[in-house]
């Protein structure tokens, strides 16, 4: 797999917990992917108006997802105190998300979908603020 | 202002503290600038060797400002929770970015503005933390 | 201002038509945020349904003139073709996402603020491909 | 596969070529975390000063692929002119940034799974575009 290639060939590789690492890397871009199609297709509904806390929190959790994947992936020169308040905003963010999705779960199968990957990048997160220590 | 004139003419505007609000954003929009010309203004010196955790750190800011600006402008249906936790992320980033800034403003002009604009961010999100509550 | 400051204290700052190239990265800077904001209020208003290709545009706009943004804002070992091309796929999401914007500037003044920030937009991307030739 | 399930579950799902399109976001945004990678890889390497135009082009390149793959991930009221310009800027900065990782594969191998994943998402881009018509 491609992103364990590239954190393998990395001059100064993360000395830790490399597999919660790549997990949760792989987590977050999933996830951000996912917010981004679950807004849209929200947002293509014929009950767009039920689900604007959703798109909203959608668009947040991309965002967060998308910035706190881009900073994990970087090995060089790490600071552990913003990696630790990244996941723990990025763990918030997929958290509510996940809550909101799930409420629409059972009439969107996008929304199931997506509340599925929420909850799964919460976990990665918080796995890795243990293994951070 | 244009960003003011947005959040005005917002069907729902934030009741909460509109000018800590509206400055958060734009320091957040600066910095996320500042920095990704930082990481480049410090890629282009011939001490390339000696900033590569200055690179590192701005990519880092320039991330989480660019998200955390991002999140703040929208302001239906917003939670308080998420908010909180990005604000602390994107403070604590400013907060190392800043300092490693500083360690080079004395050699490199575009590092002592640079953590100038870091400082005036995490300054921008602590207020808007003590106005949230 | 910050950014014409940033540009300036580059070790190697372009040659070219600074001032073009300024006016645009601040432009898309300001695009950028102003569409954030514009798919946001579109989102709160009662008649969302009919603002969903506005929303879309916005999204689409918002992403692209934060890329071309940040792209323009790199002076180290800039490649001119990729610019030409980024800088043309960005007037073109500032045209398509303006005239949007623009038929519901009456009823909505965040749409008329916003289509007029993607006029601008436009144009400046266009000034600046002519400058670089 | 989780994109292809969130694709295929929107409301109104892209009639055109679903396979193509589907291949290019998922080269779009792999392309995007490799190069983010890439740049950091790159920054670690004891002869960074040799690798300054290659994490140029490597940020540029995960900038452009990420708006795209986002862009692309949207199938509600999309816009085909828009399509059609941002795909010509990502195949052009991913092959741009392909050939310079490419002068570096032998000595670095992060350089060379760079290459062959800004090559692919090069091909599905221009797949994409002939689909689109």
């Amino acid at each position: 797999m491609t992103l364990q290639e590239m954190i393998q060939t990395h001059p100064h590789p993360a000395s830790a917990d490399r597999d919660a690492l790549v997990r949760c890397i792989e987590d977050c871009f999933s996830c951000a992917a996912t917010c981004t199609s679950c807004a849209d297709a929200c947002l293509g509904e014929e009950s767009v108006q039920e689900l604007v806390r959703c798109i909203r929190l959608n668009l947040d959790c991309a965002d967060i997802c998308g910035s706190t994947g881009r900073i994990l992936t970087r090995q060089t020169a790490a600071d552990t105190g913003v990696l630790r308040a990244v996941l723990e905003a990025c763990a918030e963010a997929c958290r509510v998300c996940g809550q909101e999705c799930e409420r629409h779960a059972e009439h969107h199968e996008h929304c199931r979908v997506c509340a599925e990957l929420c909850r799964r990048c919460e976990q990665s997160c918080n796995d890795l603020l243990s293994a951070i220590g």
